[in-house]
């Protein structure tokens, strides 16, 4: 191997690194989201969109709103996740533009008027930004258990607004009992890559 | 900061990594990328799909072909590029689901027999997928330059099939002369987290 990033940090944030079922209760901050939001915030998107909202669900009474809209076997998870991050991507993140690309703050017009275009975009590059963090998350030290299975309309409506769509819902915190099965296969190269 | 990640590592992959405009000649070899994709490949995806394509644009000839359906303004980073890679999702993943999910092979035809369920989940895990390799690529020591600018339709037509979308072209190679512009700003925390 020759890659540049240490072997610790390869293990840390990929090669060990798995999708975390169950949770310990140790907490995690809003001191720990905040470094790693301070790390991943420099990972690229097209015009420097940073398109990402977060919704840290903390409280009880926000835990106890979220569990219906998971489906079920996702449930038991979140219940015992210290933390649960809503990654959300806002389709009205041209109005940030003119301060995020500074040098060209035209942008915002010019490529961003319309609605289809903005959501196509934010889409791709909040998806972008939500893998970050899963890597931000694991950067930290903790676990991440994304999950996609959960009712998109639901979660808007009980956290976001009519701007704002569900990308995935990260659990977060320290591995607990039994955290995962055993690693699932991988496509090899070959599958994946083809040369022109 | 409390980071498990080094302070080496965070600079390599976020803090200090940028998006490269133009590269030198030095080559990048198809070991580098397998590399990298050995690396990234353990990034999570929604039920294991990985559907992450890569087709490495190498030869003169195919780089020609690639250069017309690139705006014009990203025809100059690609051409000083040594490698170019066309990320795509595969909207026909579920073929290979029984053997990345073994614990639960029907999926294929659970979840995902449906053409615009396949479509929804290809578009958002290969996105993932993507800031995945671009993380590896900066793992491997080198710069990516990630691009969105071009024509999706002549891209998929000239080096994918209709089972193949693109979702963004990534240039690869060591930084060359003047290879970035200032840093633009990150939104701050408290514009992207908030806490319910």
């Amino acid at each position: 191997m020759t890659l540049a990033l240490d072997p610790a940090a390869q293990d840390l944030l990929f090669r060990e690194a798995r999708t975390a079922n169950t949770f310990t209760d140790e907490p995690v901050t809003d001191e720990q989201v905040r470094e790693i939001y301070d790390l991943i915030k420099y990972g690229p998107t097209s015009f420097n969109q940073s398109p990402l909202r977060i919704v840290l669900v903390r409280s009880p009474e926000a835990r106890a709103r979220l569990a219906p809209h998971l489906v079920e076997a996702n449930r038991a998870k979140t219940a015992s996740a210290p933390l649960v991050a809503v990654l959300a991507a806002d389709n009205e993140f041209h109005e940030e533009l003119p301060a995020l690309f500074p040098h060209f703050p035209e942008v915002k017009d010019v490529f961003f008027s319309e609605f289809a275009v903005r959501e196509r975009n934010a889409a791709l590059n909040a998806a972008l930004q939500a893998a970050y963090f899963i890597v931000g998350v694991r950067a930290a030290g903790l676990a991440a258990g994304p999950m996609t299975g959960f009712d998109p309309a639901g979660v808007q409506k009980e956290f976001l607004d009519e701007d704002h769509v569900p990308v995935m819902i990260v659990n977060i915190g320290r591995p607990g009992k039994d955290a995962w099965f055993p690693r699932s296969p991988r496509l090899a190269y070959e599958q994946v890559v083809t040369t022109v």
